[in-house]
């Protein structure tokens, strides 16, 4: 399996110069994420899985918009207080984006990274900020079962039975406020971000999303822990985005031949959002929501308290095409990381 | 017509701290494009507009391929030497791009802003190099007749009449390598970005996207013309991406409204790439890799000869989901600028 050309010479991290704040966010998810050991931490649980709306594109794009409404007021700031919008979601054409984010007037650079937008979002942000030309930046990113099977796979309708290996698209929106400077007392800052670099490690099964992206978060933190002055016991947390218990397992595989052990203290999103023991999601949850929203209720809460001091954030995402995997294509993938620090 | 809530107040520019130099292009198009009277300024005319492969899919990430190819050629450098590649294409979860940079080992981030991918890659590229967090960056973006009649119009073999207002798809890719500091020379630099903003005017009809698109361009335009300290005149050229006809003079228009007069230094890529004598593609060309290989083609090569000193470049993209369109939704725009200068 060939990782990368060039993975051995290769520089993917980026230490900031300014460390960029998260100064608050917002998670909105639907009713079955609404049963999630950390449902407290969601700001809202959506009861109709269709948010009101006729479609799930359009529920999606609710959800967006939710998500948005819910940050500016928990930050107490207008939208003219925000410089520009890193949105994405997993859609074709990012229809979920551009619906959601059309009544608020912010400027808005679409990112498109499947499940790992959220890590490209933020790290794409806080280059923004660090480099001095916004003040305030959000990034944010969601995803819908509804929209993501009519997307991918099959009509609900047919009641397709899903393999042991798939996993469950969370319905559910992440949006984070980032600011330059630290007026608000956030305790959370961005200090790194590791660029994700497109995977393909050959697999062609679209309902084993977690074994295509496994190669591409083992290369992003395989080079985090090379570049970066942290061991894995550095991290109180290493946290993948959606690779499920398949992902999960591979990933550790992948990097023990790199050398590193991070079974002890790696979490994955997709395996802790959905309380397992109530919602059959076979290998997890998964998602771009899936990470943004447990960064919001979880992982910010953590780094919050202190309880931990840093966190490599990885979110992973497979490149996945419905044209291109019915053609015959294998999956790529790819991984962007950031680092989170208690400060 | 609500062109953005917060229009009067809002600020969309930003002055690189440090510009950042558009070291080397390459165009590669395909055999339409090759009767163009810019033909000449294509790195690559290819005569099968399938490029030897089997899709209109894979023969757009071929494109990408080759551009990239003939960059990393022209430029004398070697993959390893790129720290991070912008890219974007039309279709659903940018496969082209996924598929057509796999084989570099090259970090990535993907951008989705339908045709105005190629201005939103190079202000992100731009911020990342005047950040001072890469040397070399790659932004790149491509279109294919085929893969986008096939993704959001009707299957080629249907032979469906096309209105005088739709534009034809570009099949093109064009590449850009911007440096950090100006080691080679480079006569070009990028000096501000607008940032676009996502702008819906109610229209609905997807065989009219210079229509839909007009607003937004307007809305970037306007802001440039009003936030920085250059007039109408002051550019030798104000450059849309692919407004064709029908959105040319719908822009004229709404920027009458906001008392500005480009008419006679306004070109539009999509009404200069095709020899229309000869072609008959309606009301222009289209597509990212339109503005894309146009700015490779003819634009930078006006500006390295100082012919012209300082260009702003909005290329225009429609944010058009055939799905939702085809639900009855409006397609909104977004319009990515830089303001690019001889230097």
């Amino acid at each position: 399996m060939e990782l990368s050309k060039s993975k051995n010479k290769r520089k993917r991290c980026i230490k900031l110069s300014n460390p960029v704040y998260v100064e608050n966010s917002a998670g909105v998810v639907g009713p079955k994420e609404g049963t999630s050991h950390f449902a407290e931490g969601f700001d809202k649980v959506c009861k109709d899985p269709f948010l009101g709306k006729d479609s799930w594109e359009e529920a999606e794009s609710e959800l967006q918009k939710e998500a948005l409404d819910i940050l500016l007021r928990k930050a107490c700031i207008t939208e003219e207080q925000i410089d520009c919008i890193f949105s994405g979601d997993l859609l074709s054409q990012s229809t979920a984006s551009s619906y959601g984010l059309l009544s608020f007037g912010i400027p808005n650079y679409g990112i498109y990274g499947a499940c790992s937008n959220c890590g490209a979002t933020l790290a794409l942000g806080a280059v923004l900020l660090s480099a001095g030309y916004a003040e305030k930046v959000v990034a944010m990113t969601s995803s819908h079962f509804g929209s993501a099977e009519k997307e991918f796979r099959f009509p609900l309708g047919y009641g397709a039975q899903r393999p042991l290996s798939s996993t469950w698209t969370v319905t559910g929106c992440g949006a984070f406020l980032l600011s330059r400077e630290n007026t608000a007392g956030s305790k959370v800052c961005i200090s790194h971000i590791v660029m994700g670099e497109i995977v393909d490690a050959g697999l062609k099964d679209p309902q084993n999303m977690g074994g295509c992206m496994a190669p591409a978060a083992a290369l992003t933190i395989g080079s985090a822990l090379k570049e970066l002055p942290y061991s894995v016991d550095d991290y109180d947390q290493i946290i993948t985005g959606d690779l499920g218990e398949i992902g999960s397992e591979a990933l550790y595989d992948l990097l023990s031949l790199q050398g590193y052990d991070i079974t002890k203290n790696h979490s994955d999103c997709g395996l802790l959002i959905f309380d397992r023991e109530k919602e059959d999601v076979h290998a997890g949850g998964s998602g771009c929501g899936c990470s943004a929203t447990m960064l919001s209720a979880y992982v910010l809460e953590k780094l919050k308290a202190g309880e931990w001091k840093r966190v490599l954030f990885v979110p992973t995402g497979a490149l996945l095409s419905k044209l291109r995997s019915e053609e015959g294509m294998t999956i790529p993938a790819i991984a962007h990381g950031v680092v989170l620090e208690h400060c």
